[in-house]
């Protein structure tokens, strides 16, 4: 597999420091004609779930052979192994701590490359930013035409990263709130295979905390403005929105947000009925 | 008209979600070599007129050919149109809901498209996402250098937009805030031609809130540091503004902000002349 | 000295205005070849050490040949000059108040320029946003291969910037926190040569405010979770971390943050030792 020359970046550094501007020179050092593109630099520090979720759901519209430098790193210079994952028609980058594990689990066969080769790094790796030292370079070298071979050596064991699971019985889903969007939508766990599986759909009823929503909607504005509404995402999982307003407000005083439970259910069916995982 | 390959977004998406990378991984997957830049991903959500303003400002700026793409879209999903407007030596693509409408409004003749060629979007349509499923790939195609006229039908009557209008006396113009920038300035919507038009310049008579300000001044530091002052900013618009300090701060227990009256009038005229619209 | 074609931006304009595309609008305008990489839009405003801090740090890693457009300008349209600085293989285009400093004073001989050859600027010289009508146009010819010696006159005297030091004695360093990072990370001044000069690596007592650590860490994890330690950072800088926590929110009701005194002393030495600057 060739590389596209685009190189992207996914980290939790924040856009206010210098690391992120370091690591693109590194890379344009190394390899001048890098099309650089940022995913995100706004993943909550450490939290390696988000960010492989974020990398998981952008990957997958990048042209094949491109570079995902990703860098939420909590175990830096510790004994995490720094890693290059070859998955579908991806390059994956970063740090062995389950960032790139739903990517891995989508295909059928990963290549994973322990990255061990040295001269593909800065001459001084530090302990505390591997961004710069390694996983810069290492995409530098690599969107330059280096074989993936020479970077490392094969390894068969990343490190695999638990997510929340939708427990599913004959008349209802139990899933949760993952992520809340700058529009406060409630994006959930609960895809819309799983609601189509079901057989309920559109006329599921929704529960979300304290609320109920009868019936999956299309858009937005099928509700009057400030009304409450389910309807499928973008992305293909459940959303839960406020027309014009913010689904995040809702609920107790710090609203709603991740972690919250949601359940899908047929129209019939009593919030008691039987879920087994 | 040629396009230049360069792609801009302005977008009410953020720059925490995924929103942005996956419109650019949809434009490179169509052409690897666009040169994307990114206007502001940080409209507020759903404010169409802040967005066309921006748009509008940015826009006068880029070279010939340069595609701009826009999504801030409450009705996505809902009756409104996608469109591809050709406004001068710009091409705008986005939602027809007015944001376009300055541009539009600023050329002899626009050209605008509505776009229906489904062969140029994704192929599958979601009813949230138009975004990553209709603007992008036709930004995209576009900067390929696909026919605007193969992409939808003309139409005439693309969606206006009322702004905030400046009252004119003779004595006196009255208009309003539009914007607090980062420094905490308050950019206003009265235009420095109106001013000199007023024959006022520079002993002008500024009142913003309970505030009024003698003259206006060529540049920040003309006043003492945590001075208040008057100046026309760098688009031309009267700016009210704090040396070194935020202007936004002063007024009430919130500052001041947008959609607070502006006055400009002669030095000698007092409060009450009339204005008339 | 040949350009790279590659063109960093700093400023302290933030990412939601307009102004950092206009000045991007130019450049392509001029350059559509350009290479545009955005070091950081969060400088906070007017404040011209943090300017030059992270453009020292970031510009060290960029190819030989890139050009650093930075404006952090509270002196915008008085007096100040505007420069370029051919500084060993970077080139730096902004305002001369002292935001060029140490990469000036880090080499042996900086050319510095005072910027007068209007025929590169904009047509129209605003009093207030010269990154638009000098800088970006500058920095645009100069990526062309415009003569940097043509773009005005040559001045010895460059604004200096003074930067907190370090007092160092017999047995201690003195020194500051001089940023916060998106971690809650307290970088200091202290550079790991001076502690190693000290001769106390890593026995080395560290004192923070109320705080004293004993010893220099290699890793955040080599503490328990909530541990409190000092390590060398990734610049080489003396950091006071929390393992998987804020560091700056310890001390008082704000936490600890920049100026706070940083003490580094041999493990033998009293907090009393005298120091001399």
């Amino acid at each position: 597999m060739e590389t596209s020359g685009i190189i992207t970046l996914t980290t939790d550094f924040g856009c206010e420091d210098v690391y992120v501007a370091v690591m693109k020179g590194v890379i344009l050092g190394i390899h001048p004609g890098a099309k650089l593109v940022d995913i995100t630099h706004g993943i909550r520090p450490g939290d390696i779930r988000q960010g492989a979720r974020i990398l998981e759901e952008a990957a997958r519209f990048f042209p094949p052979g491109t570079i995902h430098l990703a860098v939420v790193d909590p175990g830096v210079g510790g004994a995490r192994r720094p890693l290059l994952v070859c998955a579908g028609s991806s390059f994956l980058v970063g740090p062995d701590n389950g960032l790139f594990w739903p990517l891995i689990k989508a295909v059928r066969e990963a290549t994973v490359i322990h990255l061990t080769s040295h001269a593909y790094f800065l001459p001084e790796i530090s302990r505390t930013f591997h961004g710069r030292d390694i996983f810069a370079p290492v995409a530098g070298h690599l969107a330059c035409g280096v074989d993936p071979l020479e970077l490392g050596t094969l390894v068969q064991d990343p490190v695999r990263l638990a997510l929340p699971t939708v427990k599913r019985s004959e008349d209802a889903l139990e899933g949760e709130v993952i992520r809340v969007d700058r529009f406060g939508n409630l994006i959930t766990n609960i895809h819309h295979q799983d609601i189509r599986s079901l057989g309920c759909l559109p006329e599921a009823k929704i529960t979300v905390g304290d609320h109920t929503i009868e019936g999956i909607r299309e858009t937005y504005s099928s509700v009057p403005r400030g009304g409450m509404l389910a309807l499928l995402g973008g992305s293909g999982f459940l959303e839960i929105a406020v027309n014009q307003g913010r689904a995040s407000a809702l609920g107790g005083g710090n609203g709603t947000s991740e972690g919250v439970p949601v359940r899908v259910s047929r129209p019939h069916a009593g919030p008691g009925d039987g879920i087994s995982g």
